[in-house]
C-alpha cells in the first residue's frame, strides 16, 4: 500500500520537535501550526510517544491539548500510534508521515517527548530537528539526555515571556555557546537558538522563517533528497535487522537458544563473536516458517 | 579461542581516548603512560584507527610516536589491526583488548582519531571515555563531530603551556560549561574538563587521579559491570547484524536481490519496509550455504 503512494511522497517539509515534558510542545506547536495555516499551508502534526497507547482519550487528550489548531480544516493532528516497541512506532509513524505527503500537507511536525531514543528515531524521519526547552541554567538543563542537543538544528527557548524574559535570554546564549561548541555544522546549516512566546506570539515568526531558511539551504545544495535517501537505506536496514530479531525471538527453539546464548554472553561466558556465530547457523539451519 | 582466555579478562580499567588530529594524543599518551608505570600498573595503547593499514611502517610509527613509553618492558603499543570497516576492526580490537587483560595488564587504552562513529566503536568497549581538545575558542571547536562531546567522561584541554596556558584555560572553562550544559550525569559520575600539558607533565596527574577516582566511582556501585554486560550483548547483537549483512552481500543471487532492493528504496521507488521483507523472505527461502 506504501508502495503504491511514494510517487506522491516527498513534497512537504519534515520537522522533527521535540522536548521534556513541560516544555512547552503543544502550546508551541499550536502557535506555529497556527502560523503556517495562516500562511496558507496545509500542517499535520504526528506524535511519537511510547509511552502513549492510542484511546478515545488520547486522540481526545492530542486534539484538546491544541485545540485552536484541531479546528482548522488545513491542520490534522494524529496522535501516536498504539505499539509496545519504539521500532513498531517509529515505523508506522514514518507510513503516517508519508501518507500526509501523499494526501498534500505541506509541513509535517514529527512531534516527541524527550525520551533519548524517540529523538534519535524522528530525526531519522525528518529533515530539520527542533529542540524545545524551558528557559534554566545550564545546571537546570541536565536533563536533557545524552546526544540530544547534537541532533537539533534549532533550539527554541520557550516561554520568553514576562518574569522568565530574562532568564530565557540568557538561556538562549548559554545555548548558542554549546551549539557552537558542540555542532559540526551539518549541510551548511548553523544550528543556533531563538526565543519564543507562544503565549504572545513573539519569535514565532523568527523560528518559522528560519526554518524555511534552513529547509531552502538544504533543498538548493542536494542535500535534502540526499538525506532522505540515506534514512531510507538505514530505515531499510533497521526493517531487515527487526525481521531477523523477531524470528529469532518468535520460533521457539530458537528463542531459547537466542537467551541462553545471550545470558552466556552477558555474564562473559561465551565470547558475542563466537555466540552469534552460533546462533546464525542455527537460524539458518532450521529458518522458522513465520 | 576467546572463549577460553575470557574467565582471566576483565581486570584491566579500559579507556577510551579520542581527540582531532593535532589534539597531541601521541604526547599525551605517552606522558599518562609513563606516569602510569611509574606507579607500577602495566599499560597495553591499542589504536582503533580505520584509516590505517597495518604495515612496517604503521608499527614503527606508533612506537615512534611514543618511544620513550615504546621502551618499557611494562608498555605495549600496538597500532590499529588491518581492515577495511570499522565494524572488523572494531572487533579485533575488542578481542586484543581481552587478551590484554587475560596478559595481566592495569590499563588498557584505546586510542582513535577523531572520525565519529569509531568513537562510538571506543566507547562501545571501554569503561571511561576521554576526549582530548586543543585549547581553543568554542568557534574553533566547531571541528568535534556531533556527538562526540556527549560521549566524554572526561575532556582533556591539551597544549596548557606557554603562550597557550591561558587560551587553554579559557577552554577548560568553556568545556565545563559546555559539558553541565549536555551531559546528563551518568551513574554517578560528574563530566569534568582539566588542562595538561604533556611536555612539562602539569596536570597529568590530575587526570591520572581523575580517572582512577572515576573508575572507582563505577565499580563500587556496580556499574562498571552492568555497563560491560551491556556492551557485551550489544557487541553479540551487531555480531548477529554483521553476519546476516554478510550472508546477504556473500550468496550472488541474494547479493543481487539486496542491490536491487537498496537501490528501490533510496529512489523512493520501494517502502524499506516492504523491500527488507521480501529480501528476508528470500533470505530464509533459499539461505546461503557460507
Amino acid at each position: 500500500m506504501i508502495d503504491t503512494i511514494l510517487p506522491a511522497t516527498g513534497d512537504a517539509v519534515r520537522i522533527g520537535i521535540s522536548g521534556a515534558p513541560g516544555a512547552g510542545k503543544s502550546t508551541f506547536i499550536e502557535a506555529f501550526g497556527m502560523l503556517e495555516v495562516e500562511r496558507g499551508r496545509r500542517v499535520a502534526v504526528l506524535a511519537v510517544d511510547p509511552s502513549s497507547r492510542v484511546s478515545g482519550g488520547s486522540i481526545l487528550g492530542d486534539k484538546t491539548r491544541m485545540d485552536r489548531l484541531a479546528r482548522e480544516p488545513d491542520a490534522f493532528i494524529r496522535p501516536s500510534p498504539a505499539g509496545t516497541t519504539l521500532g513498531g512506532i517509529a515505523r508506522r509513524s514514518r507510513e503516517v508521515l508519508l501518507l500526509c505527503e501523499a494526501a498534500g500537507f505541506d509541513l509535517v511536525l514529527v512531534e516527541t517527548v524527550g525520551v533519548g531514543q524517540s529523538e534519535l528515531a524522528v530525526a531519522d524521519m525528518t529533515d530539520l530537528f527542533v529542540l524545545l526547552v524551558s528557559p534554566g541554567t545550564g545546571d537546570e538543563l541536565q536533563g536533557i539526555k545524552r546526544g540530544i542537543m547534537e541532533l537539533a538544528d534549532l533550539v527554541v527557548v520557550t516561554k520568553a515571556d514576562g518574569d522568565l524574559a530574562d532568564a530565557a535570554n540568557r538561556s538562549v546564549a548559554d545555548h548558542r555557546r554549546a551549539l557552537r561548541l558542540l555542532r559540526s555544522p551539518r549541510d551548511g546549516l548553523e544550528p543556533t537558538a531563538l526565543a519564543v512566546s507562544s503565549t504572545t506570539g513573539d519569535g514565532i515568526v523568527d523560528v518559522a522563517d528560519r526554518i524555511d531558511h534552513d529547509h531552502d539551504v538544504l533543498a538548493r545544495s542536494g542535500a535534502l533528497l540526499a538525506n532522505r535517501a540515506e534514512q531510507h537505506r538505514s530505515w531499510f536496514w533497521t526493517e531487515i535487522t527487526a525481521g531477523v530479531t523477531t524470528m529469532l525471538h518468535t520460533d521457539p527453539v530458537l528463542a531459547a537458544r537466542l537467551s541462553d546464548a545471550e545470558a552466556a554472553v552477558v555474564d562473559h561466558r561465551r565470547s558475542p563473536a563466537s555466540a552469534a556465530r552460533e546462533l546464525l547457523a542455527d537460524l539458518f539451519a532450521s529458518p522458522p516458517t513465520s
